[in-house]
């Protein structure tokens, strides 16, 4: 064992003049002790003997624990780091920086105590296996950056196992914001979202969520398209979902290229990281709108869009209508852990999009039909629309 | 599911009066964001796109994680909640107050950020494999009330699989501190370790790993004491870790009674919760060493003891000689996370002994052997004894 190791000196930043490694250097987070342990009195009642009797509170009656542990205030940031931002597989190790960026969000938007929990194997079964095990010591699970097929498995699972919410954020978190948006577009438009034909690019994660919270919403018409087109029942190379996504794009979608679908649309969602020729927005019905919302990189310039687009959104923060989950996930958790809900419903998602719709009000315009990630108003609300709504449907096991 | 749910109110503290659920409302950590997110341009430096950059430099060269994560700093707590205190197996919802406060003492005294982690399962693969997966989120693992004999599989599994550090701190924090101690009391005394006739009353963790660090430091007679009296080569009803016990003491132990184990002994160890009766006590040798340290109620009460006994130490803050692993744990981390040890060695156990020891000085007396567990110098001198033996065994990965 002794000879296997190397002496490293500490790490000098890759590059000492980028500021991102100097704000990285010692992590972004750290723990802090709620209580004073300054003498011996306060040891014997935050910790032995005195803690003793919270624990037998808690074994004679479980629901002491959510008063007087951190768990009901705790949700993991669990990875495989399969699919971490556009950098893809790789690897539990390097994907702790955004699992720790994203606790700090938690903590800052929504006062969400968020623990990063990457792990080690990519096995749908191990993966589910562990985070059931580790459960006990969280008030919910929030799934981050695993690939798909896999994470839809992952989190049917886990839902199915676990009476914590479980919320895999590149789903929903996407889904949420790309429907508030959405639906502010289409009262800017002056137009229902059922009568939108709407083409998704994308059919990962985000574009299958998108593609069911839309539905839920009540549009009609979607096609998605990967890399090979548009998803159509006739394609051979179909895994189950992009069937499923095949199936509920019939009655609409053409076999072809995304050009060919974007003819006469009235909705670009791109989450692929795809690009989308000029003439194809070109091709677009009448006040288009284009969410070209892939990172760094969107499908299609904000500048290029614009000469054909109605309303457009981009995943960046230098442009307007910047679409951005941190407006959903921190107050999503905060509302299911104040009211100590079982799960995320689809019903709390569609009130947490309409709540983000709803805060723009009389400002809407081209140019904002989406709040700001800094808006300090959206995870209050979002938190709200969710414990409403868990009330609503008895899903909430405590009253707020 | 809807079906199935309480609503419940929010918990009464189960006694209103008692101040240790006045302090333990709403549990006793949180997270801290140690970067600020003020705005768009921080938020593209601490997460997209800025973050981007880190995660490709770990999956460049994995030691990055080391200085631009917390990873490095951060213990995970496990319990798998059955040998909680003196609760025994009261689960993994009802240990989390304890892991909670263990965290908080990490933090206090060793600047460790130590998460608690329950887990539902009570299997030693399943518990094994758990952590496995969970360790590229962690520095080092932190065993803790793991019944026995399991947690020593646990522990030996882990030890294999990790390159990381682990400690079961049910064995390893007591047997470090209880040899502090006993190293002092033979100073006080004049008389060798290797001299000492020695009883343990209790075959737990903690028996046998006091058994063993003894041995490491040169004690040769040792008689380990279970409900059914002194553990030795003849008795049926031993398990491996048991004949192990009985094997090692073969030389000195004859069957019978703790009392018949205490005539003419040296020392008595008590980590059991049983009793010890006086006149047991006043059968031991001259300058006799009871270390009673059962909690809340000793082997043997200390007034007791002390009739007949020249030192005499508990594991309670309201009598002299504290006998405490928070002396232990906080700097053993601390020093294993500095230097990245990839493990904790015998070595360094028996360094940290030593350096605890050795802070009493020429303050020694009967009723000083242990520094008090609020002396601040402890962490320090146990990290730099681990960093130490680290560095001379190899086992450091990067100098302090």
């Amino acid at each position: 064992m002794v000879a296997d190791i190397d002496v490293h000196t500490p790490i000098d930043a890759p590059d000492p003049e980028d500021p991102v490694f100097a704000l990285h250097r010692g992590g972004k987070m750290s723990i802090t002790a709620t209580v004073e342990v300054a003498d011996a009195h306060d040891l014997s009642l935050a910790y032995t003997p005195g803690v003793a009797r919270v624990c037998e509170a808690i074994a004679a009656d479980p629901e002491v624990a959510h008063d007087f542990t951190w768990v009901s205030n705790t949700v993991a940031v669990v990875t495989d780091g399969t699919a971490v931002l556009g950098l893809g597989d790789i690897g539990p190790a390097a994907s702790m920086p955004v699992m720790e960026g994203k606790a700090i969000l938690f903590k800052q938007f929504g006062g969400v105590d968020a623990i990063p929990i990457a792990l080690a194997t990519t096995d749908v079964d191990e993966i589910v296996d562990t985070i059931v095990r580790m459960a006990p010591s969280f008030g919910g699970i929030n799934l981050e950056d695993i690939s798909s097929p896999r994470c839809f498995e992952i989190e049917q699972k886990l839902i199915e196992r676990l009476d914590i919410p479980v919320f895999h954020d590149d789903q929903h978190g996407t889904a949420v914001v790309t429907l508030a948006a959405l639906i502010n577009a289409a009262r800017l438009t002056d137009r229902f979202l059922e009568d939108f034909k709407v083409v998704i690019s994308g059919a990962g994660a985000a574009g299958v969520a998108i593609t069911k919270i839309l539905q839920s919403a009540g549009v009609r018409k979607i096609a998605v398209v990967d890399r090979a087109g548009v998803i159509h029942p006739g394609r051979e190379d179909l895994n189950d979902v992009k069937r499923w996504l095949a199936d509920q794009t019939v009655d609409w979608a053409r076999p072809g290229s995304i050009a060919d679908a974007l003819e006469g649309a009235d909705v670009f969602i791109g989450v692929s990281g795809g690009t989308v020729p000029e003439e194809a927005v070109a091709q677009m019905a009448p006040d288009a709108i284009v969410f070209a919302m892939a990172n760094p990189h969107p499908e299609v310039h904000p500048d290029v869009a614009n000469r054909h687009a109605r309303v457009v959104a981009t995943g960046r923060s230098d442009f307007p209508n910047q679409i951005n989950n941190v407006l959903v996930f921190p107050g999503i958790f905060r509302g299911a852990l104040d009211v100590r809900a079982t799960r995320i419903s689809e019903g709390m998602k569609l009130a947490a999009a309409q709540a983000i719709a709803d805060l723009v009000g009389d400002d809407l315009s081209e140019t904002y039909v989406i709040p700001s990630p800094f808006d300090p108003r959206v995870a209050t609300v979002v938190a709200r629309a969710v414990t409403d709504t868990a009330r609503r449907e008895g899903l909430a096991r405590r009253p707020y």
